[in-house]
């Protein structure tokens, strides 16, 4: 399982700085920006443990991803404001990295664990979303993937997918990461999104965020 | 206990419509409305579990519980705008059933562990409101529970009533949750507030909400 | 360590009152209020206890510090708008005195427990500013300690002393006591921050929030 450390070294990279860029937009200190990259890095991982069952210490065994979370934030602290700009724009696909790796390896955790499906599908999602869920929560705003381009789904069908005993082999688990990253990158590039519903006028909708609560 | 199951069903759909209408209000999609319903749902038993040492996994047990919440959440998506009106008249009966038996239901958990009263006043509390609480968190509101019609105070008293050993049997249990059913319906009714008070005026009041901060 | 219950002691009254008053400006009622008080007060070590894995319902053994957080509350409900003023006033030193208390606290449960220096940190910021977070949360705010005065760094550096094994006699940590309240004391004073980046701006900058988000 070589191959998915190293996603997952994107993933908690990618997240730590989404947490980090999150808290400057939002002009909180240093520490705040350091708390808020840290929760977004491994926020979902520590409720889908608690959700599961997997003891929320095994965390502290995870030093050297702590370390280089750490050191992510501290990157983005500094980086010249050009580059912040530029990791906006590829931050997308670092963060479809991430989602697919942490959603995998959440579901794989809850199926090992014989876990019924509603579990897995659970594991999935909340380790790949819970963590900007947090961080939103945190930075005061709405949690972004509860309504922005198709972003979660991906992460259920991951579940679904290994839950329903799809993908055993690491051959097949690797494409369900690419397929994962690669429909994310889809949503956003065409603006995705799930179907909602506007209950002032009782219409139904996909388009964009016309009307806001 | 077989009716207290009935209880734990009504419940259980009343909070997962909650969670669904207030997700369509603040024009989340599709997946956030089914996240917001999950956790209005199953919430409050998640928090009540972890504070008093229940494996927080035993929730993966309630395979049907959890069927039926995304069951009642794809209705509340698709339900036509006349009856979603409807709901929301009805919406406080329901609710207050579902809050009886939660509170009761989470009152026993602690008490069968033999953990002192505070506990169990919190266990009460913790399952009736807890739900409600991270659904308007997450709905980026002021949780509902800590300032509108007297709502917790119900589940604390039939919290500390189980705590003090005055219900154990069926009849009295059943007694019990048609009490706190009434009570919570009276209060909704009569629209009973707690006392508050007003720190920029330094004056007491109960009445309705005036001044907002 | 009967220095320390009396620290501990302190830490509660005061998180308690600040939750109290916190949920009081924001018109909650009595029981929003008490809820609040709570959740200031024994927040941050139910969150540091499932992170480091220490049961959280050694909770329930501390029946007298509930009951004193209790008393907090319902004295601060009660208090004469005069008091109150005074209170703001001098709310930062009780306030210090339960964040070095709840910091050191937090530090020596991780410690003891042989985890890795990241989890003493960590155990000791969380305890120390866990429930001021939560208190913010539930009143709608942006967590103040992650935009504040300095706040969480002495919790962090108190954490890293006890970390790296500097302090273990009662004399040390009695001094890193001191320590803690003293520097967090001048923070207050001399309106102490920390570095923070304004990506509108592409500045830097520790003065006065001029710029909101």
């Amino acid at each position: 399982m070589h191959i998915f450390d190293i996603f997952s070294i994107i993933g908690t990279i990618a997240f730590a700085m989404s947490g980090a860029v999150v808290a400057m937009e939002e002009e909180y200190d240093i520490l705040g920006v350091l708390v808020l990259g840290l929760v977004t890095a491994f926020g979902g991982g520590i409720i889908r443990n608690v959700l599961i069952g997997v003891p929320v210490t095994t965390l502290w065994a995870q030093g050297e991803l702590i370390m280089l979370a750490v050191l992510s934030i501290v990157v983005a602290f500094v980086l010249p404001m050009s580059w912040i700009r530029h990791w906006k724009k590829t931050e997308a696909l670092f963060d479809a990295i991430g989602l697919s790796a942490f959603a995998i390896q959440g579901a794989l955790y809850a199926y090992e664990m014989k876990h019924p499906i509603s579990a897995v599908l659970v594991a999935a999602v909340l380790t790949g979303i819970g963590g900007g869920m947090i961080r939103d929560l945190l930075a005061g705003r709405k949690p972004l993937v509860l309504r922005d381009e198709i972003y979660a789904v991906w992460a259920m069908l991951a579940g679904l997918a290994i839950g329903l005993g799809f993908f055993k082999s690491t051959i097949g688990l690797l494409l369900l990461f690419v397929l994962v990253v690669f429909f994310r990158m889809l949503s956003v590039h065409y603006r995705w999104t799930l179907p909602r519903r506007y209950l002032n006028h009782g219409e139904y909708g996909t388009g964009t965020e016309s009307k806001s609560g």
